[in-house]
């Protein structure tokens, strides 16, 4: 890792977990349980990528400054990544005990606190939305934008975000994967959140639309190969390396990326991916270096 | 019921239910399985009487006009209304098989989808919001409104909203109910629901700070003074004039009204709250009148 992106990482961090620890209600906040288990998943070792890459991009729309609220705006990615992070884990989905080394929430407060601490994880999102300083017009095209990311696809006339990418996963169980069925899953389920990370961060910076357009296909782009890179790096590491249980998703006979491709194609369509996202970033010029940077960090990281 | 009630209830179940149409995904939507489970809770026989004091809150706000979106309003209540009983039933909390006579959405669908489908009910919830016309900054109020309201009480400024009551149930559950605790409950749990219906109806319909409060006073007591009519009925009624299993908050020893106060004490109360509530609308005028009879209905009703 370079000097530089250490230390975009560790002030992103420091900004976002500043940010959570204010905005959650504090763990003697009555009702005592869902305030627990909800900072118990938040502050539970969380890399804070997405805030990071909301941070980066709205700093390059800036042109280097960072926009009042940014901070806030990449807590709310985070806690709508924590909430799905907390049903997905739940015996009647996943039914992991661990996750990041620690308890999961259901393990750690019970199946019913777990199931309302993701929903009220949900609802403090749009708590914190509602509040962002700025132009009303912008704020509510954020929510907008972060709403349908998160959503199952409506009408037919968007692509599913989160929830729908996490039901077609569910439906594909048992399917043999298809390159199709793998690239929308991965696409709607992780690339969803990944892609609004970068849009609403433009967003809030005050992106034109043309550089919003720009922001959504780097996105688009980035967030599968970043996907891609989980899947191989889940074939080729050890548990130990990983943190998590390796294998998991072979094992599962889950949608991955080198179940249909192999590894080694799969290594160059995430390498290819990425000079195809950088591309989209060329009119932000040198501003853009330090988002291109973490998305190198990126797809190189080994764990 | 006098005419009138009956014209108002029917005229905002079917605004009410041809936005839902025409919100949710339809049943053939990719992907299907959620779409269809939220369609199933969804249109499974609810009264809409949430949607209905939007509409007739904001009728009376407007003198008599209903404000452009008003329905797709009320349809955002029944989905966060909808979503709370979706997770309510599951097995690690409530444990219901039936709801409205029919099958709950988890025995329905399975626990992972019903899960799923509460959550992207929350989510569309935000979606449709942050798609109502009118003043952006109107807007965002009613988000930030509506989003306190369901959630569980910040930083211990706010009273909790729905999901705080939820789990102030389950935290009370195995305790000998007290007055204090059991009205804190219903406030939260369905009050807070109730109450924001009325000022969300208001806000979009355009009033003021000073209207706002007349609506926010009337909601809280004509929320409270309607969850007593329902602890009462569920004790005095059979469990064929209800449609569902009565006295099953007595069994399970949840904290109700009756429990502490009696029947007979708890009748009174409920009427002289609806008393203290009409209060609250006189400067509204005769414009109150088909929200004042819709608030008489629901204190009066048998079942």
């Amino acid at each position: 890792m370079s000097e530089n992106v250490a230390e975009i990482l560790t002030s992103g961090v420091k900004l976002t977990d500043a940010a959570l620890e204010r905005l959650l209600p504090g763990a003697d906040t009555l009702p005592h349980s869902i305030h627990r288990a909800m900072r118990h998943s938040t502050f539970a070792g969380g890399k804070r990528l997405r805030p990071i890459l909301v941070i980066e991009s709205a700093r390059m729309v800036a042109h280097g400054k960072l926009p009042e609220g940014i901070a806030d705006l990449g807590s709310v990615i985070e806690m709508l990544h924590t909430y799905s992070l907390i049903h997905d884990d739940l015996p009647a989905l996943d039914n992991d005990d661990l996750r990041r080394g620690q308890p999961t929430c259901h393990v750690a407060f019970g199946e019913a606190m777990a199931i309302l601490a993701g929903d009220a994880l949900q609802t403090l999102a749009y708590q914190t939305l509602s509040q962002l300083p700025g132009d009303p017009a912008r704020v509510i095209e954020v929510i907008r934008e972060i709403s349908f990311a998160t959503g199952t696809g409506v009408g037919g006339k968007l692509p599913p975000g989160m929830i729908g990418g996490q039901v077609m996963d569910i439906e594909a169980e048992g399917q043999k994967p298809t390159a199709e069925l793998v690239e929308a899953i991965h696409r709607a389920k992780t690339g969803a959140l990944i892609t609004i990370s970068i849009v609403a961060g433009g967003i809030h910076a005050g992106a034109t639309a043309a550089q919003t357009a720009h922001l959504r296909s780097f996105g688009e782009k980035a967030g599968l190969a970043f996907q891609i890179v989980d899947d191989v790096l889940d074939v080729t590491q050890s548990s130990e390396e990983l943190g998590k249980t390796a294998g998991k998703d072979t094992a599962s006979d889950k949608a991955t990326w080198p179940a249909v491709f192999g590894i080694e194609a799969s290594v160059e369509q995430a390498a290819s991916l990425i000079a195809d996202a950088f591309a989209e970033l060329d009119s932000f010029g040198a501003s853009a270096e330090p988002l291109k940077s973490i998305a190198r960090y990126l797809v190189e990281r080994k764990h």
